[in-house]
């Protein structure tokens, strides 16, 4: 897997942290980074342009959405993702696990998943049609999809789940991994552009399955790899002590993918415990309601105070929306439900974390990260 | 009023269509022009720089709805609506007139205003609370938005109403139209950008009423003049017999606006009945709701058809959205209610009519805007 050369380019002392640039057949990602979520093959609200210019290098694009609607054969018969959404940077595909789970999980506690040996049986969430999820087919649909990093297909289990529970999970999603990576080296003979499979490390909030787990994917010898589970109800504490306890037994030339982290804090915390790339709705999600990041901290700009506030989001912003409008304009166009403000919400936010990124790899270069970490969070928190 | 000087560069010998300029202190405004509608202080979904690249030319804003919320007090606060929306073209506001009656009679039938002889008493559609427009508060607030073009408070009758409430009402319009002229004078003093008035002409479907309303508002010699009442309700037959009836009255010198039309038919007809200006939320409402024009008429991203279209909207159509999407990827973000997808539409749709001024400005310069009409129509219709 030429095509995904991870070239680290500096290691932080203090920290674990690390900076690299990660080759896709759409080009180079430079790490750690942030990757904004387009769930169906857009970020909501956003043009390609405007996620170029607010600095996204990779978007993430949801397998379980996509499959249902519009269909991944839709997608391929119209070019693949990139053409079809224009989008000529990376994109990610997670392998649909995560929201067969988590859906079901949602409906007045009544199971609408059987989980088999060979896979998962679920019911729609648009329409309740069943549907069979196997670690074959979330390859091939995400073969249709066609972005340059895949995910394997796993169960996500609940983070209190029992012990053994857990582990029956991680087994099978172990044994999914390695009939994804089958199915995915027979995909990509017939592949121009070459797809990067990432297995996921599960094993919940237990030291000693999160090692088992992460020394079999390692083993697996793929182009990355994930953490799956965290950040799904357990503490913070819990979440970094399993990033601890599992940094030693990954391999330093390949890429990190912490799944659906997170906010400014947990964005340099892990980067500190190592991560690379991270994922999540919040950034995109919160905007849409109003809220916003600032160096100061999380604010919600339906505040009163902003009626009258002609200055930006945020001091010396440089998104297009704190160069263009005042905070008392977007807060009337959040508080009128303007679809334009949840835009202007969703490029400050976005572009806040691809920013925070872009200091904190030049902050790793100059070997400075763990100073502009302690001092971005003394004035954040 | 030397800033809204109206050029005229040339008149059509087939009908009564001509082509102009007018000045404003915001710029040119070539016409015959559509103006997209920014209820609110934005033309839903876009950014002032989409509504550049589409070829809009001048916005309108609302004043009922402005006034209301965030009030225009804020809106003078913060620097006037150009500067607040990020938008340095022209600006045209409605009179609130209109809104004040049309969302009256909305409610249950149960009229939610007052009309007395200096004004009209209403409740917002939003709280209920109790508010009087008078002609002279109608300048004041579009004083404070200011925008280059301001609107005369009218009352808009409803199209069928009896003849002697029309005319009733027209000829409180002409009062007001008056108050407004004196109030206007009185608040362009302190001014550094001047704003233009223009009245409305009323008299509903009643040929003798309107030429009467029309030689009135004529007298008060203000810089444009507009039409009101048409559009709302009446067949169109009765509106261009209504558009010729008036038309040896309009000055040649002024521009004419014919308020909240329409559609692409409408609009060429209306040209040829001499008018210069128009605005209509349709081109902007039936994209949020997938319904796009075309060379061919008007049709709806959700027709299954478009499921695996791999051409844009329409053919050779120049707009952002048809140079870079797909109609499949339209059509499955309309489906999925993404904003982008609406954003994709109400691109073509507004492009759709700048297009079909600027051709029907090069064709009456031509001489050729009959047979361009024709043409137009016989394909479209």
């Amino acid at each position: 897997m030429n095509d995904f050369k991870f070239e680290i380019k500096a290691e932080d002392k203090e920290t674990n942290a690390r900076c690299g640039v990660l080759n896709t057949p759409h080009g180079k990602i430079k790490t750690p980074v942030f990757m904004p979520v387009g769930t169906k093959a857009t970020v909501k609200t956003l043009s390609p342009e405007e996620l170029n210019d607010l600095g996204a290098q990779v978007i993430l694009a949801n397998t379980y959405h996509l499959y249902l609607r519009p269909g991944s054969d839709i997608v391929k018969r119209m070019g693949g993702l990139h053409k079809w959404m224009n989008w000529d940077k990376p994109i990610l595909t997670d392998s649909g696990g995560f929201q067969v789970f988590s859906l079901a999980h949602k409906v007045k506690n009544k199971p609408l998943v059987k989980i088999k040996e060979n896979g998962v049986e679920f019911k729609s969430h648009i329409d309740g049609s069943t549907h069979f999820f196997s670690p074959e087919s979330a390859m091939r649909i995400q073969e249709e999809l066609g972005a340059d990093i895949i995910m394997a297909f796993d169960e996500c289990s609940p983070a209190y789940a029992a012990r053994q529970y857990t582990k029956e999970a991680m087994e099978r999603t172990h044994n999914w991994a390695k009939l994804c990576k089958t199915e995915w080296e027979k995909l990509q003979k017939d592949r121009k552009d070459q797809q990067a499979l990432f297995p996921i490390i599960q094993g919940g909030i237990h030291k000693d399955l999160r090692i088992e787990s992460t020394k079999f994917m390692v083993d697996l010898d793929l182009p990355g790899i994930a953490i799956g589970g965290l950040a799904v109800g357990e503490t913070k504490d819990e979440m970094y002590n399993i990033l601890d306890s599992i940094n030693p037994y990954l391999p330093i030339q390949k890429p990190r993918y912490l799944m659906g982290v997170g906010t400014p804090e947990d964005l340099l915390e892990a980067i500190a415990h190592g991560i690379d790339m991270f994922d999540c709705v919040m950034a995109t999600r919160n905007a849409r309601h109003g809220s916003f990041w600032t160096c100061n901290g999380r604010n919600t700009i339906k505040n009163a105070e902003f009626k009258f506030e002609d200055t930006p989001l945020m001091e010396k912003c440089k998104c297009y929306s704190c160069k263009n409008y005042t905070a008392s304009y977007v807060r009337h166009l959040i508080m009128e439900k303007e679809m334009f403000g949840q835009r202007l919400l969703t490029i400050h936010n976005l572009h806040f974390l691809t920013d925070l990124m872009e200091k904190s790899r030049d902050h790793i270069k100059k070997g400075t990260f763990d100073s502009f970490k302690k001092r971005f969070l003394k004035r954040y928190l």
